[in-house]
């Protein structure tokens, strides 16, 4: 059965239609067949994508089988859910078996009864590393890394580590260097296990150490955390307390499920979505999580639909003036869009920066009148043309150029002010940029049909 | 000097105005000192925001000192004219030091010439393994893999295996894992270094295999990789050819940075920009890159206009309808563009499928109609108060029900439908939908204010 299914997407059709089938039947058995073998993350989508009834099926029917990591995998909107429908006796026996920094990531986001429940189903050690954990700030390195360190004093020989890490009872399931530390426990350098697997026994850890050794402090923000794994090619980074003494470590996967989620933030800001918006929300959250960009939208708008009717003198003696006036509000809302997307990316990835911020803006600004007399040209002629009327095809050109660079300064001014201002560049800034747009494109082109035409 | 310079942010103002100050005076004894503790990846992030001018005065001064590491991390978009400005021998050398995976990301978007030049600096063997990497399609696992695996007879030892690996001449910088093959080097299972360090030397390693083992094909998507490490949280993978032989292996650092470039392509996408924009280009080619979604824009706002013209002896009869009309477009605009955020980004995280399509489509129309309820209560009796006529009011309101609907459908059933075409569901789908939601805001306005109000 599982050779007929495809091995590249565990969750296809067939997969689905079978599990959907077994859990109208209410057959525990052919659905642990199904589940039996997809990994955790599948089974944390599957979850996630079978809705909310599908889910209080799947759980009743299945429950016993739930794992840790089936639980870590779970999107934090849906965890809560099916924490509150597990057996107490499953859930600490699924809690039991994870990671302490995993049980972070799961406990925080959870009501407090809960993260009580899980707390006390922890053994007493693994408890206070927890409750350790949960002093470091939300999203800080302090929460993401794992407590659980592979160290080596800085003194000592590869045959001292590899008989060490031989002896050793507990390892960390994975890690991927040795870290040295001095007297104090201050880290000094990292040695890959590949450099220590390949060199002679007595040679000194300290010569075999890697070039370049960074490390994080607890309170760094995770996604400082993400941008430096990207940025410097690393695969795991010690973490050090306020003393510089090594308190845990980050690695690396950690660090790309970060980087993910930021992306996704800052793709819904940008469109006005709230962060906690999840796929499986259904009509009435998802309308709650998006109302409140569409109502101070509606404010907005309300300003163009103000500075058109300043003119409604001037539409009555040439309506053809309604018609026309979308063409350059649209045009510059996509044009402040496109700003917009570059210069949020360029700030998240650290390459708008204040020693080009003066290019950057007089960069857009250029590119902003180029676009502009392009579409100028183009629109220009076009209504010259159609309406049999030259002075009509210079006002859309000169609304157009004028609301063109109007689109590329606010592309790239609101989300470098939200950013100096310590504020996420993203949050919502298509509402702020396009409503500039709107109104610059209706005032442009009204005004100067105004003082042209009438 | 170094210790005076802000270790987290080494390109901070101080060591940039003094980059500056420095290159104008033509001093390249202090501009080597302020580079000389940069990460390549920081050097290349200067590179990109100095300028085109900045740059060729950087590369006259500073060039011979170049090395392979900062030509990898540099943009492709500039990388080509960073090669052009250098002197032949400082290219070969600085190519040499590089691993094959990262010759071959160097060459690709390279044009002949400079391909030939930088093939020529290789030995007769690199040059052979770069040629073979480059057979494998565009954007494919085989283009990212690196060619230099650790593997090991899966019916071998620990001890075996460390002493393999103690007499190896040439291991890759980076390995993490040792992969079982069997005599036809089929790839069986993997067994992390840690282990290996921490077994008995006469434990077999098939005995202490990772649980979880994947490999993918060469001819894999790059993208489909990413998705991969990041859902199963890899850290390295094996990759096989069409007999599935083990050729390669892909390390997470290279997968996380395509997730980033993924998540750079999907933003830029969505606004309508093309990939191949850099912040580095002047304003020229800034322009070029957004102009024709902007002439696309064009066109298609042009139907809004169309639509307008249809209902113009309505506007003249009540002219305050061409104020209020943008206002149901606009609040069409923003909601359409947070249901394609949510949908785009769920396509890319695989959350969207064939399973849930229809629940998620149904989701998105009753959140429409939800918010296009609440939206219609507020700017009907807005509408209604201000101008003093309720059936004003009622048509807002009706107009912006419909909107919303569309709106919400639209965001969700135009990248579907890209999707289910073999499109990019991100590719210019902003364009489509605020089209769809302009147009049909103006007529369901314009039209019911028509049969009700005229």
């Amino acid at each position: 059965m599982d050779q007929a299914l495809d091995e590249d997407h565990p969750l296809d059709d067939r997969r689905m239609e079978a599990v959907q089938a077994a859990l109208e039947a209410g057959d525990g058995v052919t659905l642990s067949v199904l589940l039996e073998p997809l990994h955790a993350a599948d089974i944390a989508d599957l979850l996630e994508q079978i809705g909310p009834s599908g889910r209080r099926d799947l759980l009743a029917l299945w429950s016993p089988q739930m794992d840790g990591d089936i639980l870590s995998e779970l999107d934090e909107s849906i965890r809560e859910e099916v924490i509150a429908a597990l057996p107490p006796e499953v859930l600490a026996e699924a809690v039991r078996d994870l990671e302490t920094d995993d049980v972070v990531d799961l406990l925080e986001d959870l009501e407090e009864p809960q993260q009580e429940a899980i707390l006390d189903a922890l053994d007493v050690s693994d408890r206070a590393a927890v409750e350790q954990a949960l002093t470091w700030p939300e999203h800080s390195a302090g929460r993401l890394m794992q407590r659980e360190v592979v160290m080596a004093p800085q003194d000592w020989t590869v045959g001292q580590a590899i008989d060490f890490l031989r002896g050793a009872e507990d390892l960390p399931d994975q890690f991927y260097h040795v870290i040295l530390v001095d007297a104090r426990m201050k880290p000094k350098g990292y040695v890959t296990l590949g450099r220590i697997l390949s060199a002679r026994r007595d040679m000194a850890l300290r010569d075999i150490v890697e070039d370049s050794f960074r490390t994080v402090a607890a309170t760094d923000e995770e996604a400082d955390v993400a941008y430096i794994f990207n940025q410097y090619h690393l695969i795991s980074c010690p973490v050090v307390d306020e003393n510089d003494r090594l308190v845990g470590v980050i690695t690396i996967d950690d660090a790309m499920a970060v980087l993910d989620e930021e992306h996704e933030e800052d793709m819904l800001r940008l469109a006005g979505v709230g962060d906690d918006s999840n796929l499986s929300d259904g009509p009435f959250e998802t309308a709650k999580v998006r109302l409140p960009w569409l109502v101070a939208n509606l404010a907005t708008a309300s300003l163009s639909a103000f500075v058109i009717s300043r003119f409604e003198a001037t539409i009555t003696q040439l309506v053809v003036l309604a018609a026309l006036m979308p063409i350059v509000a649209s045009t510059g809302g996509i044009a402040g869009t496109q700003a917009l997307a570059v210069s949020v990316r360029a700030l998240a990835t650290r390459d708008l920066t204040r020693a080009n911020t003066r290019r950057v803006v007089l960069r857009e600004l250029g590119a902003g009148f180029l676009n502009g007399l392009g579409l100028a040209i183009i629109l220009g002629l076009a209504g010259a043309l159609i309406f049999g009327s030259p002075l009509l095809g210079a006002v859309l050109a000169g609304a157009m150029i004028v609301n063109q660079i109007v689109a590329a300064l606010g592309g790239v001014l609101v989300p470098l002010t939200l950013d100096r201002l310590g504020l996420d560049p993203a949050l919502a800034s298509g509402t702020f940029v396009t409503t500039l747009t709107d109104v610059m494109g209706f005032f442009a082109f009204l005004g100067l049909a105004t003082v042209f035409l009438i």
